[in-house]
């Protein structure tokens, strides 16, 4: 894609900071968020939850708001100044993109915004001013064995991974990872505004579409009470993937699925790319350890499967199909289970650090 | 002591299985054992609160009394078969040691059960018949971040613990670590019946009294826990010692004061003692590592302060003076928290082994 | 079948003490037993290699034997005196099995063993004489991040589970859990003599082979550092299972194949067992979460792979084939893949355990 | 102090990235260093030991060299650009500061620097140029159970802390918490660059003095491992303080000090500190809580024992004396381990957050 109007200086994002979902029962949803994994109500109002994580001081990082469909409405950002929003506004109509500014907000804590239609399709918000909540980092009190800490990313599919790159490079995001072919193919890219693997990782398929959001815990077994817990609620069919360990970002998973199919990353322990030269690393898409560290098979659904993201009009978004060919196709086998490992005996690189 | 009469064999005690203490507030002890520690209520009753740890399949493993003075009342071991109650009533009767026996129990949940006074002074009793319970073990929806998940030891001050030793061994218990000088003086003992390192502990000083009751979690992280939750519910002066790790069985650990100030040990990770010639370790009492393996100092209430006992009819049990050397008065300088390291450089050696 | 001839008691065993290996690379054994997994080195000779684990302080947990087809050799089980040596040997003679008697031992650092081909063909040694040698427990300088602490078990494959359970329970093991349907077929066991869930596991399947060893960590965190160890050394094709939590035994687990396939599990925090009324789990063989308690598949080489054991003559046995329903076709749908969950929405109650 | 002119802007600063050491037996340095924290050799040359943590990629987080006096050489940060290695150079020489400009680097590894002595009395570096080596984050096979993964702060004494506080917010750090009194004397600040809780902490004291390094671990685990084979080698006496909980910065924490006295910290899991609006939070020096969450003491040395510093000429840096109270002296009785916590009932309150 062509990049911005040069004249054009993209807004100074901050990090990804809530995200506002489409639940077809909210108290289905609230015995996922709250009871199961332990979010903290900040605000209840008639059709909408306003939760947020143990360590987070603005109002919110996860609306969930009663809707027909079960959809992503935004992924919002928050950005270094008030002026920032102003620029946000500015950078996306240079873009020839649908905005929609509203100086009281879109959503209860959080003021003068916009919500823009981005050229991926998907719908961003950028903002400034929040209110501020009680920082509930040291209350121990509070913490469950599962303690989500941080929102820490979302994950978006998109059929346009090479072009997403470029326009999300413009924006200011920088890549830390990715998943690529010999051929020059981009399957899946991992970028970042803040001092860790990805605020926004690009899956390539049919979008656009949500993949997932995902929150951090401090630790590993945090992650695994939650697959017990999950255990004895007898709702262990909604544990999609994992745990496990990933290749690319090096982190500790889990993938769940909400009461609307909603997935949701629990996620530790990535590691710091706040230096201007971090090191990329990509991956061979044939690397049966790319998207598992132990090798692990990735079950089909999450190749597959998607939320549908909303237009500014609150219309799901129709969808693109992946022209080239999809990293499920091409890294698994027939049966959808079986590994393509090199077995050459020269095994598998990390993409070039130095 | 006198050993027993030959003709009167032991019971066969399986374990230490629940804890009777007196409490002066019940409301502040369900506080602390509930809300803080998370024990789970199997039972209230007026004037009593029943509660077990998670993966306990008995009634309870800690019955807490309302009472004028804060006591332990009775230190209960299960035992292996009906029949071993009446042989413990025959074993201490033996002994010249005073006995009650109650058919229906003396507490809620327990049946047949003999109690004694015991030739050191401190109250036990013995049963076969508990009512079961569901066991938690699995119900990872109910388990806090700090989850205790047994009972596993009690801890007694005496002023004779050579002579409990040798009593202990008749009754079946089985060494595992002391902690000894060169001139043969025993401050400390371990002694088990599990496969742990120790059900019951004796530890010198003016006693009878109870020093401490201690409880497993499962894994390190537990247990700090319950420090972070003590410090955010400001409580953290109930944080007697630790957390660390016991030079004495290896376990890690930590010491905390009910709001009677009845001590209460969190405790994880001792070893196997299952074997018949399991190697007992000996520690020298002035290893500056063998009460804390990092060496951290043991504070001067942790050796002085402990918990009255009761003898069968209620009454609080006179003290008896340490005639000899105390642990404290060896291993602690005037200060109160000087160590006492062998500077020669030759270092310290765990006990025999072999 | 029959039971052994009441005239003859069982010998007292303690736990399962050691195991012998045939392996056909010493070299590649060592790297994954030793370099990999940490095991610490009591002795090598020439065509052998003496491992223990970091609190075991007999002579060996593991003997690994140069051999030309990879099989288990001997399950060693630990005996309360040197009497219950004869003692096995007069249980097995009077079952009608071969036995062997070689008062000084078959392996280094053991003495008197009787060595019997058991009633369902599986090669079993009971000793009680045993080198001592340093318990490693407290040597930290030496641990690593997977560090294994005891050697947990053995899981045999056996096409006649129902009756080994007989055979096994009249030997003093007693059951704590097992997998069972509603018309009365038992698929596994699980028999113990310490105090853990198992010191032997019963599979049914084409036998007698073995299906795997267990060795136990402290934490589950030194779990999944093995996993990401293996990933760093490219071998993650070598992580068949896991990690995850089993349902049956509660344990966090891991199945792992050595370079000759042999099955190792890794193994922590099952509970207690030793009250005589510990209550016995039973699970429905259609209750997706006995195998995994989170729900995630077992790969059907779990199910079909194990290793041959060895005759007194050194010779592997044939095997039987298991007459009724195998777990795997009953539990298992047609792709390899699918659950069985009962989507009647009643879900899975764990056995009777009051 | 005067800020710096207002026509000389402050560098773009990263990170606190290397630190450098003067220590007076390499040998003993590496068996700290390497042996027991398992740091990962980079570059040895006679005199000097360059090393690096897990996730480092470039070349080096600590150089220990040779010397007569231990002492901290140089703190050395990491700026954005070439260019940002000029402006500091402005930077302090506009602040009447020595400094001295090397193209060619001070140190393997590192390029164009300049060191100055800052008006605190401090010796810092500027660089841009560092050379890559590899990241060995997904080399599980190198990490050990304690291993530790980044460099995360320097903590230095100064006399002067309101007046460094001025002087490095001019510098374009920020405070994220602070130890004040109701006077408004100022005893400890923390500033970051990076999104955590600080890159430099201000302690008051007799100063310039280095207070300690500290590099952090992913869990907490990894720091109990760290004690337990400190306790295994017998050097328990160089653990000065912890583990424990910080109340500043919430992290988990461990003192130990190395052969000469140079105190390192071993810290993890602070929070994200990245938004523009973070939150600071002030703690009274009175918070019994506030340098140990669970209220465990300080104990004296921590607060009185520090490294010296040299000059740009490599001579220690004499001493300026603490003009006020000190915080020691505040806030510990006159036995040395007193509480003085505030008993009024109303409990302390964390600084305003919002």
């Amino acid at each position: 894609m062509s990049a911005a109007d040069p004249q054009t200086p993209a807004p100074d994002i901050v990090r990804c900071a809530y995200v506002e979902l489409v639940v077809t029962d909210l108290g289905a949803s609230r015995a996922f968020y709250v009871d199961l994994l332990g979010l903290h109500i900040t605000r209840e109002e008639p059709g909408a939850l306003y939760l947020r994580t143990l360590e987070e001081f603005i109002h919110h990082n996860l609306v969930l708001r009663l809707g027909p469909v079960p959809a992503l409405a935004v992924a919002a950002f928050r950005v270094r100044t008030p002026a920032d929003v102003d620029a946000a506004q500015a950078y996306y109509t240079a873009l020839g993109c649908r905005t929609e500014r509203r100086r009281e907000g879109f959503v209860a804590g959080i003021g003068d915004s916009v919500r823009v239609e981005d050229p991926l399709g998907f719908p961003y918000e950028f903002f400034y001013e929040a209110a501020h909540v009680q920082r509930l980092t040291r209350r121990y009190d509070l913490a469950s064995a599962g303690e989500l800490v941080r929102l820490d990313h979302v994950n978006l599919v998109t059929a346009e991974v090479a072009r997403g790159r470029d326009y999300l490079e413009g924006l200011g995001f920088r890549v830390s990872e990715d998943i690529r072919d010999s051929a020059g193919t981009t399957y899946a890219v991992w970028m970042h505004r803040t001092q860790t693997v990805h605020d926004i990782a690009l899956t390539g398929g049919a979008g656009p579409r949500l993949h997932h959001i995902a929150f951090a815990t401090h630790e590993k077994h945090n992650i695994l009470h939650i697959c017990d817990k999950m255990g004895a609620l007898r709702i262990s069919a909604r544990i999609e993937r994992g745990p496990g360990r990933h290749g690319v970002s090096n982190a500790f998973y889990l993938y769940i699925l909400d009461p609307d199919g909603h997935r949701v990353e629990i996620y530790t322990q990535d590691y710091y790319t706040g230096d201007p030269d971090n090191p990329v690393v990509s991956w061979d898409v044939h690397d049966n350890q790319r998207r598992d560290w132990w090798g692990n098979p990735v079950v089909p659904s999450w190749y597959t499967e998607a939320s549908p993201v909303l237009d500014l009009a609150g219309q799901p978004r129709p969808l693109h199909i992946l022209a080239g060919a999809s990293e499920q196709s091409i890294a698994v086998g027939a049966d959808g289970f079986s590994y393509t490992r090199d077995d050459s005996g020269r095994g598998f690189k990390l993409g070039e650090q130095l």
